[in-house]
């Protein structure tokens, strides 16, 4: 068994971008400009935000934050989106969701111009992606063909068992991995909470790729002897173990799941670390304006 | 074993949008109009538009056709898109792919208004269609889905596995049956030609949609009793039984594989004649501005 170190990935991709960003700058080219737009003051939120910014400065990026209370009217908000898309300085901005109640996160998205939605959340990159076009792949999905290519694990032909169908996680995942090319040209299962007789179909993955959000979902009985399993969930949980009283878990139960793993992400430091660096990536194509153009 | 007859379904659905077209014109409506760019002078691709034509003359729309000769430029053919898109009579159009080589398909067909894409391959209903907003759903999986739900076959956690990965029909059908209602909740399997074990993956099928357009390659061995098995292809093959030398065949080897099945689509006569349905059906909704409002 080997831990897929998420870590060390995405400090790898860091520098690599780092290095790109140098010598950008060295050839006269303007620096990629990463904004985020933030609305009420929720603390997970801010958290999130404020790791962004960190890494943008890791890596040369300019980087920075709009912060609106949470009284913004849905006008005000799709007119500041405007704003960003027709500022030449910036070159990708995310909106942190979810946004309060009387926004509808959605006409947001949509209101971003897709050469600039470094979240891959808008329909056009969504389905530029479903089709295999270059397109800005949303963060965690992203992450885990990062993960796979890294380690270089045998994709093709090889079956994939996805379990969840966010539009964030699983039905990207489910996507890009039936794509053509590497990773992908898997046979490309995606199961859920109606799925019938899970058990079984979640022991036949060759690659399973967990991401229902349930703790600790994935028993050993549902992974095969030489399954690679990513885990996506992360959920705070009591611990009768830890100082804090608290620890992270994933949708897997590591510890009776890990040894029969070929290669297994923990939790945390698996995929997590690595959907910040994706943003990153998304960010530098934009600024190169290597998707469209 | 009950035949999905396709034919039949077609003419009930064209006659819903008839009625539906005469109640329009009634209350003062605009006639919905659907248009089609014809490049060149392909047999098949005339035949298919004559079919649209015939098709919308029979539910009450307008239609027309633009014809081009082979050596338009794509700057022109980009030009007439524009025109279309800006031509408030016309609800809907489509144009006949595949075009000539000197032209980019893909340019042309996101120069086309997602509000008048009603083939639905522009990238924004194609994003739509994957994280389940409304959008044109392309021809064939919107027919599938349609025979579906007009036999009332049950598809909720049921094994959907899809044989085939195009981007007009396996894929788009993978995403439509993973969602959540009805026909979806499946579990769905997307396989193709790098697929391992394919016949043990096929024979656990409970609804099996083979779209590989390879003829009879679904054989027997390959379909578990009891199975829905919805045929997508369509070849023309020599034959020594018929008169004209040639059949029709699907993917599916139907003399072998029909008895197994709980419902089966023959070819012709199953998917085929749903598909131009379809693209009333879209047309309808433009004319109606039921997707963008």
């Amino acid at each position: 068994m080997e831990l897929l170190d998420g870590k060390r990935i995405a400090d790898e991709v860091k520098q690599e971008i780092a290095a790109e960003v140098t010598l950008m700058i060295a050839n006269g080219k303007k620096r990629p400009h990463l904004a985020a737009i933030l609305v009420g003051n929720d603390g997970a939120s801010e958290t999130y935000v404020g790791h962004k910014e960190k890494s943008c400065s890791q890596v040369g990026f300019k980087s920075s934050v709009l912060r609106f209370p949470e009284t913004i009217t849905e006008a005000e908000l799709l007119s500041k989106v405007d704003e960003l898309n027709n500022d030449s300085d910036i070159d990708g901005f995310i909106i942190q969701l979810p946004l309060p109640k009387h926004i509808s996160d959605q006409k947001v998205i949509e209101a971003i111009d897709p050469k600039k939605d470094v979240d891959g959340f808008h329909p056009m990159n969504v389905g530029r992606m479903t089709i295999g076009l270059p397109s800005y792949v949303s963060a965690t999905p992203d992450g885990i063909m990062e993960l796979l290519r890294r380690y270089k694990i045998e994709t093709s032909g090889k079956h994939c068992v996805v379990l969840g169908r966010s539009n964030i996680v699983g039905r990207p995942m489910a996507n890009l991995l039936s794509q053509k090319g590497y990773p992908g040209d898997c046979t490309v299962t995606l199961c859920h909470s109606r799925t019938n007789s899970l058990t079984e179909v979640l022991r036949s993955a060759d690659i399973l790729i967990a991401a229902l959000g349930q703790p600790e979902f994935v028993t050993s009985k549902m992974v095969k002897e030489g399954a690679v399993v990513i885990d996506v969930g992360i959920t705070r949980i009591k611990s009768e173990t830890s100082k804090s009283g608290w620890k992270l878990v994933g949708d897997v139960k590591f510890d009776e799941v890990a040894h029969k793993c070929s290669y297994i992400t923990p939790v945390p430091g698996g995929v997590g670390p690595l959907t910040i660096v994706s943003l990153l990536k998304n960010t530098l194509k934009a600024a190169k304006r290597e998707i469209y153009g």
